[in-house]
């Protein structure tokens, strides 16, 4: 499933918000018939966006599932694309069995975006040292308690803190090479930080990304990331990044 | 003036809807304290979409010009973009005195798309005789009597019906290419029709390219196109393209 997380109050059901698992599981039961509960890869929050989330349900439903695509599509709003769908295990779980999660964050570095460029990125100005970031990308790589970069409050406790980054990737790119005609000839540059790793605690990837920003422009060092880790507070990080920026891109099992 | 048109009722002002000008109007009332009217160059259509618009308005207002962009930004909705302003003479007027406007029309040949290309394509299936739509849009290059291609109403009266179209460029493409990351890593490809002319009439890119892709279907010939400007009824042109596919790109004075 793929949306434009900018409409919606995140993926979980929340009485009074729109959100994506109420949105598709209003449609699943019209279609169905039945009311449908659907589980997600991820639990986006509001505003990120998802071009690979993963769900599954369970249905007695007799469509077939190669038209359940087209079919839900049509009780969907635009911000929301079904892209393909198949039939699993009755144990598959698209959440608990994900073994590796990709996300995105963009940066722009313009004062003037399009509209499209806008609902997707943090939008900075003034120097940011992208080789110190590269720096403490590497020491946030591999398998640390991240304690420090998650949140946690009354619904979401921490449990296992430990998680796998495989690799934190930073490319500098013009808007038009990561918009293409979206960026309206706008000159500006961006920069897109992929993340791969085992799963991502509640606001991490948007934690470290803040830090990262933090790290280029000069409040935190590269050194200080050790030491971050160390604290196990979140105060000890740097700021909490806009979830415009982040999409979830695809999700392995 | 760069805007998403997917949530408004268009440019021009109308009571109890949202648009660009009454938008922009409500933002500049709020920055100057005084009722200010806007003029566009192009008043697009319901759903359609600027890049480069160009809009005049005249104020006694004391705010530097260099400072309009960011403060009329600030009173803005996120699918309006203030790009650049500068200081006219009195007698500028953005749309009387446009010389050359160019617009851009996205055809997707995809059966998935991301929400971002849904609100700016015509997606279609099926196949497209693209050397025959080139050769169509030959046809229609230079100067005609567009009465065929455009629609007129009680508050649209047709006036001069000659225009000039200095080009129409078909070009094919990946979705990558012309989309970017906002294409999601999705395969497929699209078709951008380019258009360069000295003035279009009401809907008449959106009827031509509703014809293009007729001929692209084989339900019209390139060597329909003479017949059809010398009908001077919209009714013997093919149909109309959808609003959403279609951008202003860019005015000349």
């Amino acid at each position: 499933v793929c949306y434009d997380g900018s409409s919606f109050a995140g993926w979980a059901a929340q009485e009074d918000e729109r959100t994506v698992q109420g949105t598709l599981e209003d449609a699943l039961g019209r279609l169905t018939g039945k009311r449908t509960i659907v589980c997600a890869a991820s639990r986006t929050d509001s505003g990120v966006h998802a071009m690979g989330q993963v769900v599954n349900f369970k249905t007695a439903s007799t469509i077939p599932v190669k038209k359940v695509p087209r079919a839900l599509q049509a009780l969907l709003p635009d911000d929301i694309v079904i892209v393909r769908a198949a039939e699993g295990s009755p144990a598959f779980d698209a959440r608990r069995q994900a073994k590796k999660k990709l996300y995105s964050y963009m940066i722009v570095r313009s004062d003037v975006v399009t509209p499209a460029i806008r609902r997707t990125s943090w939008i900075l100005s003034g120097d940011l040292d992208v080789a110190a970031m590269r720096r403490a990308a590497k020491e946030m790589t591999g398998k640390h308690d991240f304690t420090s970069f998650t949140v946690t409050d009354k619904r979401r406790k921490l449990g296992d803190p430990f998680r796998r980054i495989y690799s934190i990737r930073l490319k500098l790119g013009s808007l038009k090479e990561f918009y293409g005609g979206l960026a309206g000839g706008l000159g500006g540059r961006a920069l897109k930080i992929d993340f791969s790793g085992d799963g991502f605690l509640y606001k991490m990837v948007r934690s470290i990304v803040g830090t990262l920003v933090d790290v280029g422009r000069g409040r935190i060092s590269p050194d200080d990331i050790g030491r971050i880790f160390g604290a196990r507070r979140r105060s000890s990080a740097g700021r909490t990044a806009p979830s415009r920026g982040l999409t979830l891109i695809k999700v392995y099992y």
